[in-house]
């Protein structure tokens, strides 16, 4: 019999408009399987003000974070907290779901906090860098808390998963004890969970795909037809693996079929940020990503050019250069001022 | 050494928009590579009179099939020939590029008239069917000419070929002496041709995705987003690869990952007719095919829906309907009045 004790306590770590879109999906779950969790899921909101009123406030009695998801209303056992150790008291599942640079100064609160046994999922897309090269933001958390981290990331633009439509995602992860609770607690008829033992392989699909996109949207901005943009997804696609392969253990090749491979490179190379600048910073000749940050994304900082100089640098520092021709292409479009058509002179 | 006696004659069987698409680069290889290939390569034409005049004296004469690929000329080493077996004979090389119906009547006098080690290739996208089940193209060829028969199949919109837009083609083979020869013939610098052993794989792929596309095109007449067209695309992929693997042997799982594979699927499922007839098929409920063949195409008849048919009495008389969830669920939309949002209900 499981007791009310073995049910597990789920903390969601961030309120922006992906984690209010999944809180959707979770508080729904909790709810319904409530032998394995306690329903109320505490979810840690940065603070601010909306109009005088509290951010937490506002959804606590109206249920719907009316700043970064409006119009869609959270299950009224999504409990808004602005203390982190208050949020993530006794936590058994730690859902990590904000801006990756937070993570640094909420992982010790956490840690000191949570319950034995506790383990960690982050959806946060996106790559770190250090002096020695990559950081996977999973480490991070797997470091800075001393927890396992599955991570979970496909083709899940939020405002349609918080409408509902139909979409998949994968769930990476090295414990499969792990892995079947947080596919229970995922996974709904429109939101389709599959697992891949794989953690590094489809945490770095959600990375390198950002720099794909650059190569596609840079196809758009010269006006390349569907021969061509297809032609540098899939070359993407190959350079993705091959650098993965390359830089990390453990990858398996299955990874990339699933949603967090082909189909978010897909939808990022078809809609998205990344793309979309690629291609002005092509028909805008001259324009800098700067330029393009502060006025298509509102200052927000575009992934995929970060990622592409990273990546870049160390394929350069292992003398890989000729093994990734379109990754090192695009770099080179993108900071050296070289033609954008050499995207298709490899 | 190598006497004027081994280089290969190249007889280019088929002259429409894709035929003459691919003339404009075999014509150059040809005459490039003297050595390895005669540069004469004859090009048999099904004789028509446009405006009095005969095709084959047309494009003789100014270099251009006026008709099926107006405003790209031809290289003057593209001749065209009215009789098949004037056009085929000594050939060592026979390159199929034209309706896979023609194929019975023309096999025989090909098949009398070519040089000893001849071997062929076939650009036919789609598959044939009889009582038994599904029957490759290149499979009539091998058995209607008794010899090896390669594939070459990718993302290759003919226009966009010709037009020198960079693309990628996968060339499917079991004789690696014969995909050096073929790779030589097609390879450019704008038209990249990678080596599949797997020539299986490849024609399939190059069928199947044409029903994913009518999945696509329905998700578009639904008006649904990025995440659900990325997810019935990337299950249209595993589907396509359960498919070849259930039905056929020596599949590769690589051939997927080649243009053949993801590139073209995305290329169909955005652009092509299978996903433009989907679309209104849903959009203006009630219409047949039929009618949208007869209206979008001008009479010509859609693969996707015939090869959704086909592949369905398949997957039925196997019981393995459990196993293809989409490919029923397409099925069903197109023919059996099903649902349209049936397809993200699987």
């Amino acid at each position: 019999m499981t007791s009310l004790h073995d049910r597990k306590r789920v903390c969601l770590v961030g309120s922006g408009n992906w984690a209010c879109a999944i809180a959707r999906i979770i508080g729904v779950n909790t709810a319904a399987h409530s032998t394995v969790f306690e329903p109320v899921i505490n979810m840690w909101v940065f603070e601010e003000l909306i109009n005088g009123r509290k951010l937490t406030q506002i959804i606590n009695e109206e249920h719907e974070n009316v700043k970064y998801l409006p119009g869609y209303k959270l299950p009224s056992n999504i409990v808004a907290v602005a203390d982190l150790k208050e949020a993530a008291a006794q936590a058994d599942v730690l859902i990590f779901c904000l801006p990756h640079q937070f993570l640094g100064k909420l992982l010790p609160d956490i840690k000191q906090v949570i319950n034995e046994n506790a383990f960690a999922v982050s959806l946060i897309k996106g790559i770190d860098f250090n002096d020695k090269g990559i950081v996977l933001v999973s480490d991070i958390i797997r470091e800075g808390v001393g927890i396992d981290c599955s991570v979970l990331m496909g083709a899940n633009v939020a405002n349609e998963v918080a409408a509902g439509d139909f979409c998949e995602s994968t769930l990476g992860t090295n414990n499969l004890h792990h892995g079947d609770i947080l596919q229970q607690l995922f996974h709904d008829p429109t939101f389709h969970v599959n697992i891949a033992l794989d953690p590094h392989g489809v945490e770095l699909c959600g990375a390198l795909k950002n720099v794909v996109a650059l190569g596609a949207g840079f196809c758009d901005g010269l006006g390349y037809g569907g021969n061509t943009k297809a032609a540098i997804i899939r070359l993407g696609l190959i350079e993705m693996k091959k650098f993965c392969y390359r830089f990390f253990d453990g990858i398996k090749e299955d990874t990339f079929f699933e949603s967090c491979g082909v189909a978010d490179l897909i939808t990022t190379c078809f809609g998205g940020r990344n793309r979309k600048c690629a291609e002005l910073f092509v028909k805008d000749k001259g324009v800098s990503w700067e330029t393009l940050e502060a006025t298509v994304l509102n200052g927000q900082k575009l992934q995929g050019t970060l990622t592409a100089k990273e990546v870049f640098h160390i394929i350069q520092n292992t003398n890989a250069v000729q093994e990734f021709p379109l990754f090192t292409a695009i770099y080179r479009i993108a900071f050296l001022g070289a033609d954008p058509r050499t995207i298709s002179q490899l």
